[in-house]
């Protein structure tokens, strides 16, 4: 019985390997490749914690790490969607729910029902927890980015007002990290590296 | 005032980009590259929350998180040094205290010296939560050479009694999981993957 329950977790952490294989738009600081999921998670995981004094009053931390590790996990089966893909986003919602009912299946159920609970808390932004790790989800691409000079916004033509829709979350998180983030942007328009329209 | 102490922190946050490119001995559990520290330390910190039941009592699994997450930061700047590489080992102490004296001087003061003592308790190995993440970083490369297949182990021509060394600490910390990994262990030396003797 225990070794069942040991097998199921195994065989999780094994499937979840994956994460290493699935690209994002977003390109490494130094613009030489795509990074992955397993990567993303992991450099959100420490943004959240190294910029933990400019969470809401009161954010359990601990819940927070869990969340940034485990929030992208359902691409392994459905896909990276882009922040900007307006099709993709369209079927995102769908794709995801049937690869959440696929991958948590693998856990004991109540540790399935945990970590999938922490990926619909994610993206549900409504806990202190959720809007933290989401401000971090926005920051960290816009910190690859423009220690790149913008080369993943010029390659999708992205326009600042989408961007700026995007990274709104942050400032009404932290004022401080929002008026950091707009700040950027604006200076990312200056260089022409996010188109002004 | 502020802005340099945020700058600060982007920075290490930018900094520690670098992870993604440090490569590890370990291959991908399809085989088909080596793993960066970026992505091993994701995949450790899941394994630390996933299997948390086998943790020493009391384990604060928060600060395990953190620390897993945190634990090979200073081989942005001294390397990886493979497990059963002696000549590296002789030389790794020394390597990674200068990687760390660099590293941990982008955050601010109090910040820096947090990162640090925490892979210092992880490296002291003393502390429950330092026990729990060395016992997970020991049973992640496991889990990986079995799906590929003993790949890196027969690669480096690993002998059984040396990676049994390195495992023991799981054992220690949960009889459950050492029983599993010693299985596993006996499964590969008879699969040819590991060299008995």
């Amino acid at each position: 019985m225990e070794n069942e329950r040991l097998n199921r977790q195994l065989s999780f952490l094994l499937e979840i390997d994956r994460m290493k294989q699935v690209l994002r738009q977003t390109l490494l600081s130094d613009g030489s490749r795509q990074e992955n999921d397993a990567e993303h998670s992991w450099h959100l995981a420490m943004c959240a914690a190294v910029l933990a004094e400019y969470a809401p009053p009161g954010t359990d931390m601990g819940r927070v790490l869990a969340m940034a590790l485990g929030h992208d996990l359902v691409e392994i089966y459905a896909g990276d969607t882009y922040a900007y893909d307006d099709a993709g986003n369209a079927t995102k919602e769908a794709r995801e729910r049937a690869a959440a009912d696929r991958l948590y299946a693998l856990l004991p159920a109540e540790q399935g029902a945990y970590w999938r609970g922490l990926w619909e808390e994610f993206d549900a932004m409504e806990t202190p927890e959720a809007r933290w790790a989401n401000a971090c989800d926005r920051l960290q691409p816009v910190i690859l980015n423009l220690a790149s000079g913008g080369r993943a916004w010029l390659q999708h033509d992205a326009r600042v007002s989408r961007v700026r829709e995007r990274v709104r979350i942050i400032g009404e998180v932290s004022p401080a990290l929002g008026a950091w983030a707009e700040a950027q942007l604006a200076r990312a328009v200056e260089n022409g590296w996010l188109r002004n329209e």
